[in-house]
């Protein structure tokens, strides 16, 4: 097992991954920005390493800082979390050279998975349903005019390097599609540096649902069943649950095999996440593979009981799993409470918690690494806390939701709990009837 | 269902019951005393009510007050929680007498089983066994001494009105017992105003494992399966855990049958605890059942995923239980954090609680009133949170329970963390080897 472990991240997926290797009894060292240095993760890790100024990209993503860091502390293995590094092939490639355990996927998985136009030819390959569209990028408009007119429209033009729905353009004739092609060009070129497209038949009524998976070295992979991550605004997820209200056992059975199979033919090693868009008629198709622990993993810890980052830590440890496959054991639902204003097109709010009062009580988790007096800095993403609620059925973990939010006290600072409450009881949502255009009729007037 | 449940108590047992009125839609009533005017329970109740000055007999225990408390807001029930009037057999006739539901043990309940020498005989009619001993109040001296050579000394004397080791005295011969017999009575007479006391045969290497039961309007009776809480000082509980280190599933069987059939005896009707007294042989004893709610509730709704205070309310309002027994399908346990300096023989520290930060993340639970900038009235009991814990396994608990004491940081006064920390790592805990005497040798210089 690893001696030391350094986290290269922030917020509270490095306070996450400490409580973790706490658990473990594995030292950690934090890296931290000169805008975060009164951060928990600073305070809670073994050791901590300024490792540069605000901006990302001179600290979260400075991939030479990370590395010493990790050599003057001596930390054996780096755990990325989710987002800056997390999926960066060539960071899993020098921390490979530095001899420091890279606790995700190899340059070569991320690679395969990263490129989004690769990654469906791969599952394609190993028979895993995916949405008809191009194969690979697309070199002309033209060849994308032909292919939209054999699958038939509505299409999706989607930037190669995307996400976060930059890039990204849904068209419905030949006239959106040339209109659409420039503009998702030149926004993916804006964002990425590339600006590479390729085109998808557009799944009408779709629900994100997502499958667990995790593999160990020796190629065995199971799953911790699907987390329906539908309700989105502009392709980020607000909130998440499982089981998902539209799951069968069956679909639950034949999802889980597709994204075992696609893990297998890859032979992925740790824990990774596939997505499928799951239309109405319960076909599905796979969406991308993150190679890397989701936002959202709480959620499938409550209903399987298992800590997936010690399970993340096992694997790149060389320990091998049970193989065993995961159904819920209970219902489990994720509100991500960010500091924007529901009321103002959420607008980011950063600046200082004046009062904080943190929900608790049973069926109530809370994952979260601010605290009355911090102010939160304008340079990351958003997101100040976790609220995981479990319970014996849907219909209880709304109801504990809605209480949990309504004892949520944060002042100084405005947040998505407003709109979280108004979501609880929202009809359609309670009936569990929605799809990932859900957000786009959701009265926010007056939150 | 209820519309409207006056909750008879303060602290974080008030919040905790006003939770699960929330998520049931119940209106909740909170009762409170002018110490508690800026307490949790008044600000998430629907509504408020003073009912007095800050001594419990002139509020918590004033049973006019909180009788008109629920006659102005046409509360239709009363939970009183643990403590003040939870086993007050007036308070729950003047209820039934006023038309308002005691969501509690009915008078004669709380009679049979609150008179221990009465509880003692009816379990014995039962068939649960019990230790040795006076049967029913001893009229002198010389008849306990007669009787304490027949079942051999050691034995114990105790109070039959006592509670937390008052009136308790431990003899191990002739000399002892005089001298017992005279100090307990004199302390039982002072504290409750009775100083009848019974005999029993002192259990030597004992631990207290309590076994949780629930019966219904038609008498049926199920048992949640047992919490072990032999970790004590003074016979108060410190630390509570399920499974017991040393259940095994016949003993658990065995003493679960035996917790049904003395409920049953008895037509129990809502959430009660029998505990029991179990030696090393495996042997248990019945002790006393406690007609209400205990503390040490939530480590069984963590391993059984049951909401025990919604059961409670459920069988109030008479609807049936499922009947069924539930084994722990995790491990859970409870340290219980009071504002007392361990250091300095437990003495209560109230004050001010000027940083607050509570631990979270997976397999973590609290249970509190307490927030940042709340004072601790020095009128009440000193506990201020329950920081519950589960896993997959005893050891993972422990590690989690260590590491989430860790980051758990309350300033400004004194608090039993320090405690709880050293106990996760003394290694006859860590390996389940104690009994109700753990605490006459522990080590608590330095803290």
């Amino acid at each position: 097992m690893f001696n030391k472990i350094l986290i290269a991240n922030r917020g509270e997926i490095a306070l996450r991954i400490i409580r973790t290797c706490k658990e473990m009894n594995i030292r950690t060292v934090a890296v931290y920005s000169t805008a975060d240095k009164d951060s928990l993760h600073v305070r809670f890790a073994d050791e901590a390493v300024c490792i540069g100024r605000a901006p990302s990209s001179e600290s979260y993503l400075n991939i030479p800082n990370i590395i010493a860091a990790a050599e003057i502390t001596n930390a054996d293995a780096i755990h990325p979390g989710y987002g800056f590094l997390a999926e960066n092939a060539e960071f899993s490639a020098v921390c490979e050279e530095y001899n420091i355990k890279f606790i995700g996927a190899s340059p070569d998985m991320i690679n395969r998975m990263g490129d989004k136009a690769t990654a469906k030819a791969t599952m394609r390959a190993a028979g895993v349903p995916t949405v008809p569209g191009s194969e690979g990028l697309l070199s002309s408009v033209e060849e994308g005019l032909k292919l939209a007119k054999k699958i038939k429209y509505p299409v999706i033009l989607k930037a190669t390097a995307g996400g976060g729905g930059r890039g990204m353009r849904i068209v419905r004739n030949d006239g959106e599609f040339k209109k659409g092609w420039d503009s998702a060009r030149q926004e993916a070129g804006a964002a990425f540096g590339n600006d590479g497209l390729y085109l998808e038949k557009f799944v009408e009524e779709p629900r994100h649902i997502e499958i667990q998976v995790i593999g160990d070295k020796n190629g065995r992979v199971c799953h911790l069943s699907e987390r329906d991550c539908s309700i989105q605004r502009r392709h980020q997820k607000l909130i998440e649950e499982t089981p998902s209200p539209v799951m069968t056992p069956e679909l639950r059975e034949r999802m889980g095999q597709a994204a075992i199979k696609g893990a297998e033919a890859i032979k992925y090693e740790g824990a990774g996440t596939v997505e499928f868009l799951v239309d109405k008629h319960g076909e599905f198709f796979f969406m991308e593979m993150n190679t890397r622990i989701q936002v959202e993993h709480p959620i499938t810890e409550e209903v399987t009981d298992f800590d997936l980052i010690k399970e993340q830590i096992k694997v790149a440890a060389g320990i091998e799993i049970s193989g065993k496959n995961y159904t819920p054991k209970l219902y489990a639902m994720e509100c991500r409470i960010n500091a924007e204003d529901p009321g103002n097109n959420f607008r980011p709010s950063p600046g200082k918690i004046t009062n904080l009062h943190l929900p608790g009580g049973h069926g109530v988790r809370i994952d979260s690494h601010v605290y009355a007096g911090y102010t939160i800095p304008p340079n990351y993403d958003s997101m100040i806390a976790k609220l995981i609620v479990s319970g014996q059925s849907r219909a209880e973990v709304i109801t504990r939701m809605k209480r949990a939010l309504s004892e949520f006290v944060i002042e100084g600072i405005k947040t998505t709990i407003p709109f979280h409450l108004r979501l609880m009881d929202n009809e359609k949502f309670k009936e569990g009837d929605f799809t990932t255009k859900f957000m786009d009729d959701f009265d926010l007037s007056g939150l």
